[in-house]
């Protein structure tokens, strides 16, 4: 199959301009200054397919380095299982996730890696690939992070919350952290306190406070602030690079900032939620709504600074990736578990399918340019993931990952409107974006055209992933 | 002239990858997945020119943004020409300039711009731009501010110290910074507190302390801290973007990028000079031999930390490129001038030709990667300087100005070894590089390949910028 | 002439405790246990006078270290004769006043220096000390450094603003602190851009801006915190203390508050009006009223955070002293010279008699604790300004300047209530204080007591400083 | 009982003069002018004794407030019993001491408060009180939290190392922030991240690593670093003030600066350890000697660096105490449980007897002021801890204690010269301080006088303290 996507701007980390673009099979052939034709060769005539990229950006195919597909949690499972979840990435413009193998403690890692690559071979959409989830970490733990980085499971995350769940005590993350210095693997972190949290949950509910706005309150900026400044000198300790997930304290972000600015090796991402969503509007939404907006990190109250901070650490590379944490639980049979107390509502947001929109939306408002929307959803993901060269990038080499994006095209966010991931509510209800996916191939293959999706559950392959590029 | 360089790995600033590159006439045609062919054309067998860069990088050509070129100062010429400037630039893989346009108190901005045209017209060896140099900032200054802007000249260099010369007041800077912020422009910042070092100079002199090594001591670091943190929080209150040349100090440093952590567009540059050279070995070298190393800013004391910070800057991006502030004096005839009292000495070292070979020692000895070495010098001054799109990026639409470099090939720095500057010394005499440029391409023109000099003065074209990407 | 003070809490900086003072003469004889009685001996019998301080706070006499009495200043003169303004700061609680003897560009420091003595010398009500202003350091002004601290005038006073008036250029800035660094004497810096405050000003006529609101809006917090940072870079380079008066923007504090943590010696005051007034309130008043207001550093524009700020600096050290940097003018005649152009009206609020109630409002509201009041307008302005031992402090041996504060009195502020400011109108009209200086006593004299005025002008006498106790 | 000392020059933490002091009984009658008369009245002729302090400094006793007589730790005590600790204490110009009484997880703290009552009752040459420390955070923890404040026990002491012995975990931590906030204590921290260095410590002891150096190898400055800052983080969630003791690691100290820059309520302490002595001289030493310096936090590795920043803090306020931490333990017997594992030396050192010697040598060797010296060691303590007006300070209505210091003297301390101490060792063998403390009196009895020791064990009295005086 052969394909030119021409007359498009193409859009890379770096800039962009107009060029055409050639697929041969599943990888971008060339590049090629706009006219459709080489050295006389007549290009267009030569292809099986042309798509007709005018007035519109041809980016790299977005990833999304921190999706829960199925996840069990909480006594449920996430709602979108790996088919569901990554048909709605595709319609979103997204073509990769990295998804999280969740290994509970007791539960043997290479086990749960087993068991994941069972549920997502064959089921997927789009390509995938897996972090690994340590709960907690004993010998045979750091036997198997050698054994999953040759599987291309390069990136292990660890949690400061969650105890008795996920929770990793501090010696345990040293473990896992010395572990990653010696084979260039990266740990990333939930950062929070969870034994603080642990406590003002339980004393929030004692004294009656059991509404979902209560989530909110009782994880603090402080708990996020501290964990994620411990999670750095723990990594300076060990010399480990470290990725914090989901950040949404401006004053978390500051101490990242703060450590990138000694040399050390520390990254993190965020997520739309953080950039647009307020505990006072939608955590304290009237009656159990607010449940919707359950996740963790929290959003934050007086939201408006710490989403400022945001998007100016995205915009000073402070924070480099924004992810989506998506995780999805319907309001029926999932989040009303947690009617008459919060602690009881499974944590999570769904948004795989609106990054790239959501994120876009920040160009059109011009808190970011266009090449770092690109470089944000695309690029670093790929290069902080070890998938440099291959995805992420409009490159010859590279798969054919692409997206068309019309900038004069728009979307309506909502229930009936896009949306085809398994909830039953949209937590961007009624976002109006000024763009829109207009096609998505993945590896040569279109998934997505003209409003229909083309692809197909089982095109999805896993992707065996190199050590970040950022490390190297 | 249609060529193809087959065989190598094209670095860009975001990765390294596998690809032909091919050139029809001036630009670059496409970038193709190895191999020569595509959908069955051959190309190698249409191109008049096949380039074997297996085994070699491929990488755009080397953007120096600072350059001094015949620049009167101290009663003397900097020694290089814009013919033996440039010429000596392509035999060390940079393919475009932008140089100073030099306007002193009391002259007419304009004018000066259209002299500096008639100096470099027919007589550069590689392409070229104009920074401006503003030295007193009349209301005609801020008129030519904007003419300057539609001529190309997107960016303003003001000075802090030279006073009588070059310096312009803190009411002065604000009003061309009022402008800057108003056309979209950037302004450069020579930043050393002049006032401070005038008076060390001569209480230096007055007590007899006329050697080479008195020019860094007269210059400490709190002067350049202070000018740079002077420049910041004037940008600041302009909402104009600063660019800080030549950064050489570890606390200038930390001066910006606490200004990019807060938000602010701040932007820095340091030189090779001040990631290698010491204010002990060299400028307090024996005798007057001091005088080849008299710039400014100045080589620091306790250098390593200094240098330390700089290349971490470079990691971290809180610097942003690399130039060489390239402004060369012969010993005899020249520094000369000097002996006797240092503050005659004419201030400038000679390194245009060596920069991309000194820069990549760093990638040799872990200090940046081999894609933050393209970043650095080569993307990012185009992206800064508004030449995104044309210069600086390996990508179809692009001048076809490429370099192929050697990372198994050897260059020594020295006079009768790798020298073709117009100095009667080498400020880096007698340093090794692990690496050799070997073909340097100009718009699709070979300049240098196999050890010999093929282009020609007159080649180079003015190059009218844009407003940075960066601001955009 | 001896008196027992009896009944009262004594209040020194580090704490306060029921104890009576006896004083012998000129000096504090004793500090004893309460009850009046030593050994069996009854001091109250032996005593001329008895003061019964019951239910009081006796504190040490109030030292306001930053006054312009009799100033000469556009084209006008500060409004307080030394008569008018130690009376009125008498009345007030403050015992000692540091003025600032005044050298315009090209006159003779020492000469001034003799010329304010003319001018005090039998006509203070209070004692009083000299800081020297130096305008233009010349050769000569170094030597009259040195010949002034030996006349106990340990502290000079530069300025950045008011070219052509009192500004000193940063060489000039240096060579004073070079002495300054040399001789152990403090030098003291109005922290302000004036070439920037200059081109700001001349924009804003231009513009027809001329309201006496531009004052404040044309000398931006940048401007401050600019030069701010310039004075503490200027002192690390020469090894100078540095005190920063009058800081009223929160970016300054912040700057002295690093300089600080990294151990230099800088120090700073604020004022009343930057604790308690506002830009949008006051200069901002209808009309000409604004005028009232107009002093430099100006009051801040969205004054809240500045001033939560200041008192914290206030508690936490990073400001050590509370001023008043009174300069009174009249609004008729004087002030009025502005209507039309704000820059024309003379910069200056007078608060001389109010200081030490104001402060002291911060106690009742929280602000500081009793202790720090003491310590922020007595103690540690004494021992700043090298009157340690004499001043500032209720202990033997020391000066009995000592001030009768009753917590459940009230002072109402304003013209008509308590007002002996030569001053047609009152910079804090209707603040109301719940406290009241009871009784005054300067070396022993009652000045005020019983609501009335008992001391005399020319019972006041010079005060020879040492050097500061800060910096031995 | 009635005592003059005349003749010397009293220092308080503002300013030192002239003055003689006047006791009468147990308490501090008068602090008098210079000259033994009053009004006449010749107090010489009056007393039973005059102590001659002629060319001396009269300070305040000495306030040690940190220390462990007698603490059971590790299977063995701490080898000064309250009998011997305090008569060291004495020696050395203490006169108080605050000592910890220990509540091991599951022990109930107002049991084991009883339990030190009695070890100390009629054991003590000098007054002592008590802060509490507070193992695992039950809800009877904070019941009796309370019950001590009335009893006056108003600092409580956690620990966030020592695993199973004292460790809270943060949850525990912040229930007491809580209740110290809403009581108006004061919580202390022992803060070094215990999972981390248990960690450490047993990989070390597992590689054969079991020399005493390892013991300051396995607790690194980032585990001290990073649980200051969570104690930080938690204390701002909280509300409560925090008191970090024992700081010896310069990011430690930073993290506190910058706290306080913040205005949150953080206070800090060192030892004269962390001021002297180092890992690799004293830790370091050869074969087993290095366990004499066993303590926690540890000597620092580049110790120059950390001990600069140490006194430097002092200087700056951002630490305010200096406190001994004294737990000695004898090499035979104790220490030597350890030969072999280094984890199983008895943690601590020894120095109640040396820290007004110790410090004051900081101020022979410019370290610190005079003034700064008794703040640090006498009235910030008292201050800190609630006996402000008691203690700490010359003046009248405090306790009558008192030492008499002689700038002229000379100290060797050593086995064998002064050391009193129930310690085989001297952990400052050979340390030689140019002054000597010659008189110590304690509530207006002499303990210590011409080199004897004139005191009596049962002399001291608990001292029920109030709130800090800082957090009113």
């Amino acid at each position: 199959m052969k394909m030119l996507i021409t007359g498009g701007t193409v859009v890379n980390a770096t800039g962009a301009t107009p060029a055409d673009v050639l697929i041969d099979g599943e990888t971008i052939a060339a590049v090629v200054a706009p006219g459709s034709t080489l050295l006389g060769f007549d290009l267009a005539a030569n292809v099986d397919t042309v798509v007709d990229a005018s007035g519109k950006y041809v980016i790299p195919g977005g990833i999304d380095a921190h999706t829960h597909m199925e996840m069990p949690f909480g006594g449920t499972f996430a709602s979108d299982t790996f088919a569901t979840g990554t048909t709605a990435a595709a319609w979103g413009g997204t073509t990769t996730i990295v998804d999280f193998v969740v290994q509970y403690a007791g539960e043997n890692p290479l086990a749960q890696y087993a068991a994941w690559h069972e549920k997502a071979a064959g089921n997927c959409a789009i390509d995938y690939g897996f972090h690994q989830i340590l709960s907690d970490v004993q010998d045979s733990s750091l036997t198997a992070m050698d054994e999953l980085v040759a599987e291309g499971v390069t990136s292990f995350k660890l949690f400061m919350a969650y105890k008795g769940v996920f929770l990793s005590d501090d010696g345990q993350i040293v473990k896992a952290m010395q572990k990653a210095a010696d084979n260039g693997s990266l740990v990333m972190m939930h950062a929070e306190n969870g034994s603080v949290i642990d406590l003002l949950v339980q004393q929030a509910v004692a004294r009656g406070d059991t509404a979902p706005y209560f989530h909110g309150l009782t994880r603090p900026w402080q708990a996020e602030e501290e964990a994620t400044h411990r999670a750095i000198m723990l990594a300076n300790l060990t010399g480990a690079p470290l990725y914090v997930v989901h950040v949404s304290a401006k004053q978390a972000a500051e101490q990242i900032a703060q450590a990138r600015d000694r040399g050390q090796n520390v990254f993190g991402e965020t997520c739309p939620q953080y950039l647009y969503l307020s505990l006072e509007e939608h955590l304290g939404a009237p009656g159990f709504e607010g449940a919707k907006w359950v996740c963790s990190t929290p959003l934050r109250a007086r939201a408006e600074h710490h989403q400022d901070h945001m998007w100016r650490s995205l915009r000073t590379n402070d924070l480099q990736i924004v992810s989506t944490d998506h995780c999805p639980f319907c309001m029926k049979g999932q989040k009303d578990m947690g009617v008459g107390d919060f602690s009881k509502i499974p944590n999570g947001i769904g948004g795989v399918e609106h990054r790239m929109d959501l994120i876009y939306q920040g160009v059109v408002t011009g808190e970011i340019s266009l090449e770092r929307w690109v470089e944000l959803c695309c690029t670093t993901p790929a290069r902080m993931f070890g998938m440099h060269g291959r995805k992420g990038v409009v490159a010859p080499g590279a798969d054919a990952d692409i997206v068309v994006y019309d900038p004069n095209g728009h979307t309506s966010i909502g229930l009936g409107k896009t949306h085809h991931m398994n909830m039953d509510y949209s937590a961007y209800e009624g976002f109006e974006i000024d763009g829109h996916v207009d096609t998505v191939i993945s590896r040569g293959t279109v998934l997505v055209d003209d409003g229909e999706f083309r692809g197909r559950v089982g095109h999805g392959r896993y992707v065996k992933r190199e050590l970040s590029q950022y490390l190297i």
